[in-house]
């Protein structure tokens, strides 16, 4: 088993999330880093569609990967095996994070020699949405087993991200999943929605994921 | 469509939740009306799995079911068909219910001709495992597609739960899922869980689950 590096992050002491949020997508303008927020449920496939996108694009920038857990350092060490810098934060208890507890995961990993960091959220459909964490863009995960009715039932998350993958495509004939639906409920909490159906598993999908997210790396470093 | 009542709850007002909670189980014993709290990750199949409860024992007793929700009445709806006495409730973006919102739903639903509440929470594997919400005994779903690390990474709710339903067991051949793993975590988590490997969708499993539930019923409403 890989080693990893676990850090115990603490509560944000700032009173003024929004503006915390801003200074840290600031600083990583300037050190031309770009920091991804993926949420999603528990069980959606957060760590194996990372995997999938490291493996799309670890030769072509340098990627560095913060996992939010309450407990356990499983999935760290999954990322670990790649060789991309990872490090596995805990949450004690906290059911999201904010800038100031992201901050203190980027001045652990580290972010003057990286492209991309990719904070994985603690997985939960509805605290993460509430929290600026100084990301420059939202993305989540709606796997095929929840279901096409979440965008009914957890609207914020939906109106706060840049692009919804649907992952676990692979399993789509055992489950009464309506593609199009799916689609018009999430346009409709958020028209300008990225939507990419994918497989982490099979690696169906994963190209045009990788395509936006690189588009969106190098517009945000070049720029 | 069925129409369903709605329910606005507001964020409770006690300092004390535990000293609520316990309130509230006094007026449910003295009703002899059993409350439990069910809890999942969303899409886990908490709505599926009531219906299929609902049909094994709702000719021998009374049941209501309150639907807690962020958004949409599509859950409540769906319970409406079956006959039993729902209401659907929104917590204004809450992530969890504690007793003075489970409270606000039992007095809309009224518990005096009922022998079974069960409160349908909020979607989500960590906040609601936080607050006592006055049930007698707490529930959780874990669906097979999620995966049988979560104990690992969710500790309190497989502490808090004296059932741990696991659904979906109709797609175990499609998921990597370690179903002896999954039970050695949660023991791990809580020794004394009840364990209740089912689907919802063919209806297996569920009488051993419905007999639990049956004989917790019985216990607390003749005792």
């Amino acid at each position: 088993m890989e080693k990893v590096r676990v850090i115990e992050i603490k509560e944000s002491i700032f009173a003024d999330n929004d503006r915390e949020a801003e200074r840290i997508r600031g600083d990583l303008k300037a050190e031309k880093t770009y920091l991804l927020n993926l949420m999603s449920s528990p069980g959606a496939g957060k760590t194996t569609t990372l995997l999938r996108t490291i493996e799309a694009l670890k030769d072509e920038m340098r990627i560095g990967v913060m996992e939010a857990d309450i407990d356990s350092s499983v999935d760290a060490e999954k990322i670990a095996v790649t060789g991309v810098k990872s490090i596995q934060l805990h949450t004690g208890g906290m059911c999201h994070l904010d800038a100031g507890m992201t901050e203190q995961g980027l001045k652990e990993i580290g972010t003057e020699d990286l492209d991309l960091v990719v904070l994985e959220n603690v997985g939960n459909l509805v605290c993460p949405a509430e929290f600026d964490t100084g990301a420059v863009k939202n993305a989540m995960i709606l796997s095929v087993p929840e279901g096409h009715d979440k965008p009914l039932k957890y609207p914020l998350i939906f109106t706060v991200c840049d692009a919804l993958i649907i992952n676990k495509i692979d399993v789509l004939p055992y489950f009464d999943f309506d593609m199009e639906k799916v689609v018009e409920y999430a346009h409709m909490r958020n028209p300008n929605l990225k939507i990419f159906p994918i497989s982490a598993k099979t690696g169906e999908g994963v190209g045009a994921w990788a395509d936006w997210l690189r588009a969106q790396v190098k517009g945000w470093n070049e720029a």
